[in-house]
């Protein structure tokens, strides 16, 4: 009987139906999220509850019906979108009456949105080549980093007395920091420091350079290498093209052993 | 008769100078719509309605050059292009007595300084390759509108009583990230939050990197995507001229079958 | 006696030492007009004035020798670099004892480190290289105008009344919306009129997003152009070297030339 | 006895345990450095001076250490490297009591996290591909110092009565432009400057665009440099695997050998 029940689950977890109505509820959830953004009327409030339930319910049944139609049950959970997709759901599922607890229960609903992510391919497939772009730049980061701690302990050192909101501590320097990097107001703390150290703009300036010349080399870095990847292919499918083409061809040594067989012929007389 | 009006309109309407005078008037609409922004003498008011209406007499009877002109006129209006002149000539005909409506009917002459793009070829040709770009970055724009929309949830629901000129509801919320993204005095919103929730800085931190690793990948897909598509165009140029020279020449396969006509004239013998 | 000092001015000319010294010159009288930005006690304004005075002749001397020394006199002031040589030296030769034209006088020798670049070959290809990609991006320039142009048109309609320093007229929109599109301070534009329009954010995100675009698509352009110039000459060094290597090597016609001849030469007998 | 303790000390310098000790050692330097920029108990303050005791030592050792065991005595100080670690490490050992060189002596101290460079092979060579970057854009640094000169001569002429603070001399005058190229603040510079010059947004609009486009053009030129690179090692990789296929195939040049020894063999008979 679990063996028809599963062919069953089987047949309906390949439907597009199926796939169609839980990306449906997905976007309702995604809405149901905005929409308590909102001030409601007393009514709405007690629907978009309702509204909850029901999510909270379909999923439950979605997962557990993608969980018994897999035929391959040990590596279920080795597979991290699935992992990602019970746990949003499994913490849905606590109850919550504290009302401490209430906000947290409230953010881990909104993590429901990232459930699209996991159910489109194209999204899957975007996030995991992100992913792997990532240690491709590590050692950028790590020199990006290096750079961000080294002014932020020399600012922290220095400026500290000048403005204690911007240069306390080496944490909150690397946020000040951060702020210079997107230019945002950066001159006004340039300004306030030189006041004291005049030569502090040399302090900003390296900086800007150092932080704007290391980002570049990355976006560099990345751009070459996918590009060569590219290049690499389109450079294989040439060769296999001409091999292919060469193949009926007779080769130069084909003709070679062709004519030492005329001289043999014309020896031997 | 109607065909010698046609056969008159097609060669007035392949004329250079119909084009230029086309152009010209494109141009006069639009200096006299800047013209329209400063505050001007009665006089020059009273020449500038009989510019207008000059413009529009001029545009009906260009539209309908071009209509009666038109070899196919099943498949006029399937072109694009034609449906937004028409519709930017049409609607300025409306005749506009309320004050109401004033307004708009002045926005919609606006739309005439569009004309010069559908009526330069390569400003044509530039749309119609932007708008082609668009669907190739879908899931990307797709993704980024997932993060906002996270983003904004969470910190609607977080932020909402700190400041709610920022952050009231999930709608206010994706302009304030908008505003984040842009780098636009968004520290001020930063260390607002940061009183209260003093480790917000990673909410603002994430989405920064988030929105800016997604926007890069964005565009070095653009810049790869275009320049295969321009080494591909090489390649196959490459291989028709390697095609082409070496047409004239003797294949392999012809020396062949000549080194064996060679033998079999030995062995006939 | 003419000949004779024209052969001496062609050797000066292209003497190592005569570049030095100019270019040396040319450094001088550009410390020099940093050093008028300084207030500087009365003995200094004198020596300036002296330097002033040299920079002026050696400038006017150095001009006449490279006149002399041409020997292509009629095409002299083709060279747009000489034009412009020749006119910053004689500008700063008219006397200014009016105290308003010193201020113009005084800009005029700023232009005098511009000849930097026409000294420098290497500056010179940067600058030439620069105004060859101008042509180019023809079309993008012109699009983004008209995108300025109905934006700032619209602007100026709508916001004209809610701050008429911003939106006054269409050239006073302009420079607004490049502001707008620089990202400086353009949430308060924005939320200033949102009071009055609540949905005028449109009209900033449609802008942005369509300047970003436009810009985008103009930077792939150039770097694809850039590119594809630099492929094709690589394309044409690979195929100039598989000619020269292939030369020595006889041709498949070349053997079956010679197979012929066998032919024939077994026909024959 | 010297050559027993160097050849162990060469052992131990090879030695993956050595090198682990060292990071830490920077790693525990960095979190002190870190650590002094929080306001600490007087208990901890103390620690920290012994640790800081521990590290210097530690250094000291480790530096003996690489020296003693190096082959090739009279190159070490030739390697960059070696020098800077040396000098970070001799600083710190000089005893400072003096309250006005405490700051300083702390300032160095920071340094010796830039050892994580120095130690670290990929970030070394990170580093090196930068300074390598740097002489390419020699010229496009030097046109931009020559506009940044010149502008900030002309903003300095114009402008240093209306805002001394912004435009007093020629060096404060590139500060303020190095803020106008990151958009801070820049329309309130010109805003304020337009009231008195009614057309000085031409200057600010033009010193944009002029470094915007020299921005980019260094840019460009960086990456098609790169990809340059790339695509000649491609070719190369390309060019010898086609070599080595070919070396077993008989070139055309034998084919027309043997056909001549042919004829020879036909003629003499």
């Amino acid at each position: 009987m679990y063996e028809n029940l599963k062919s069953r689950l089987v047949t309906l977890k390949s439907n597009r139906l199926f796939e169609f109505a839980v990306i449906s509820v997905i976007i309702i959830s995604a809405l149901e999220i905005g929409a308590k953004t909102y001030e409601l009327p007393g009514i709405m409030n007690q629907l978009l509850l309702g509204l909850d339930w029901f999510i909270t319910v379909f999923f439950v049944v979605e997962i557990s019906i993608r969980f018994i139609a897999d035929h391959d049950k040990r590596n279920f959970f080795k597979n991290g979108w699935n992992v990602f997709d019970t746990l949003v759901v499994v913490v849905s599922l606590i109850p919550v009456n504290d009302s401490e607890l209430a906000l947290l229960a409230r953010l881990v609903r909104i993590f429901r949105v990232l459930r699209m992510i996991s159910i489109i391919p194209e999204l899957r497939t975007l996030i995991t080549s992100l992913l792997k772009a990532l240690p491709q730049m590590g050692y950028v980061v790590l020199l990006m980093f290096i750079i961000f701690y080294i002014y932020a302990a020399v600012g922290s050192y220095l400026f500290a007395d000048i403005n204690p909101f911007l240069w306390e501590n080496i944490a909150i320097s690397m946020l000040t920091l951060f702020r210079v990097m997107t230019f945002e107001d950066w001159t006004d703390i340039q300004y306030e420091t030189m006041e004291v150290y005049p030569l502090s703009w040399m302090f900003y300036m390296s900086f800007i350079f150092l932080t704007a010349f290391a980002f570049l080399n990355m976006v560099i870095g990345i751009v070459v290498n996918v590009m060569d990847k590219e290049s690499r292919a389109e450079a294989d499918r040439l060769r296999e093209e001409l091999a292919s083409e060469q193949e009926p061809e007779p080769s130069m040594a084909d003709l070679q052993r062709e004519i030492r067989e005329l001289k043999a012929l014309l020896k031997d007389r």
